[in-house]
């Protein structure tokens, strides 16, 4: 008898599920949650309770159900049990990415995944606002001319939604400017995409060379997640550090890099999402953890 | 808007896939792979990906299908993409364990789980042998008079079976003298109970308490896994080396201990499965990662 005579693949909601896992599990990864570090409020067992719980919303999304409903189904999911937004970006990004993986028929590609997010309606932007009620995520004021669509409002805001006919989308397009979650979304995915690229490339444990990758995202572009909570300026320096420590390759300085950005506060999340995107990518075209 | 207001509760597949989780990011964990060890031929990472991939199989547990073939599908998922054997032993524990919460309401008692494999049939069997194609799985040569029963032969075993008209429990009833996997079966999972008696009263981060379990149950009784790789002479002085390092109470000693276990190829797998056992009741006994 041989090993293997019956070997099964891993469906596209079970990759996205094991990229959250990957993600979060490549160290060292400065400044946020990885398997060597917890922040104060946020530990690695949250993130793996968080991956887990949001397999739901991911098969639903795999199943066809309609993106903003899978979305808030995986939110809901995650924060099950202790209430912390530990995904809510990655999930962002993996719901529509599981969908057009499954509609491409597994060649994923950004111009599927531009189709999907085009097909978003005002349903599943409410439903990306009701997603908001289940955990904290940390969000800019509104422009002024839109304090009705204030995601933090939740539910609340879907009837000024309805009044203004914006899809999923459409409320991506306003915040684009300054999240780069919402910046993936209307441009076609493209660091998710070369995100995969950095990681199918590397070599080495799956989640190393998310570790990697994350550091090669985080030298290029400053994080808007790190720009929200501290300003322009601490996120162009936090990409200046990344970037020199990345160029001078000594992996004690990147170590040393992740121990002062814990103290600092300096929590890069929205390329830690756009990482945990390029993982799922990696594992559907092959990539092996 | 307050988080939470939606707040759900984790399903008992889900926990079953998160006790696998926390199982194996537990350190450190002598002799096993864990968040900071592998081994020369199992890795961290395909441990997350078994976890996910057993994730149809538990739902099917928890949805009422026969054990068998919802711990078949598990093994399946389990060994989707990598063939390696992560956590064979673990789901033929967790498999009955998810039934009996859902059967029993909430209220997983060690009556609960025996009615379960008190309850499996010839057909259990079946599906449990044809588990055994999916990966490799290390075992014992069978005894002299049941040799048509190896469970290396596969589905190949499958009609001796039926001629025998044994069910999983009757198989398991073969085995528990040489392995403590089928001993928790046929002893009401005595030391799955335990384990998540030692993980509830004891304190910090999940996988840490999983640890902690795990040196316990190592101090108090040889591994069968190591028992059946290098005899059980070994096994013992592993169990004394675990229960001198634990009672020194020095964390130096049980990584050392951790360290030379790997080195001397002592991998207490069946301790670890039973592990992940207690860490699935603690957890439907609502103990938060």
């Amino acid at each position: 008898m041989n090993a293997n005579t019956s070997a099964r693949t891993r469906t596209a909601a079970q990759n996205a599920e094991l990229a959250l896992l990957l993600e979060v599990a490549g160290t060292p990864k400065p400044g946020n949650v990885d398997r060597r570090r917890d922040l104060s409020d946020l530990r690695f067992e949250q993130f793996l309770a968080g991956a887990v719980g949001a397999g739901e919303g991911l098969r639903d999304a795999e199943a066809g159900d309609p993106i903003g409903e899978a979305f808030e189904r995986a939110v809901g999911g995650m924060a099950a049990g202790h209430g912390q937004n530990t995904q809510f970006g990655a999930l962002l990004l993996l719901v529509p990415l599981v969908r057009a993986a499954i509609e491409d028929g597994g060649t994923l590609s950004p111009e599927g995944v531009r189709r999907v997010v085009e097909a978003t309606t005002v349903e599943d932007a409410a439903a990306f606002y009701r997603a908001f009620e289940y955990c904290e995520v940390f969000v800019d004021d509104p422009p002024e001319d839109a304090a009705d669509l204030d995601v933090r409002r939740g539910s609340e805001a879907v009837p000024a939604l309805e009044r203004r006919g914006l899809t999923l989308l459409d409320v991506m397009r306003l915040s684009e400017a300054e999240d780069d979650v919402a910046r993936e979304w209307t441009g076609g995915f493209e660091r998710s995409f070369r995100a995969a690229e950095l990681i199918t490339e590397s070599e080495g444990p799956l989640s190393d060379r998310g570790a990697r990758a994350f550091l090669d995202l985080l030298a290029e572009r400053p994080d808007t997640l790190v720009a929200k909570k501290h300003g322009e300026r601490v996120a162009e320096g936090a990409m200046e550090r990344a970037k020199r420590t990345r160029d001078a390759g000594d992996p004690d300085a990147i170590e040393a890099l992740a121990e002062a950005f814990v103290e600092e506060g300096i929590n890069p999340g929205t390329t830690a999402d756009i990482v945990a995107a390029g993982l799922f990518v990696a594992l559907e075209r092959g990539v092996e953890p």
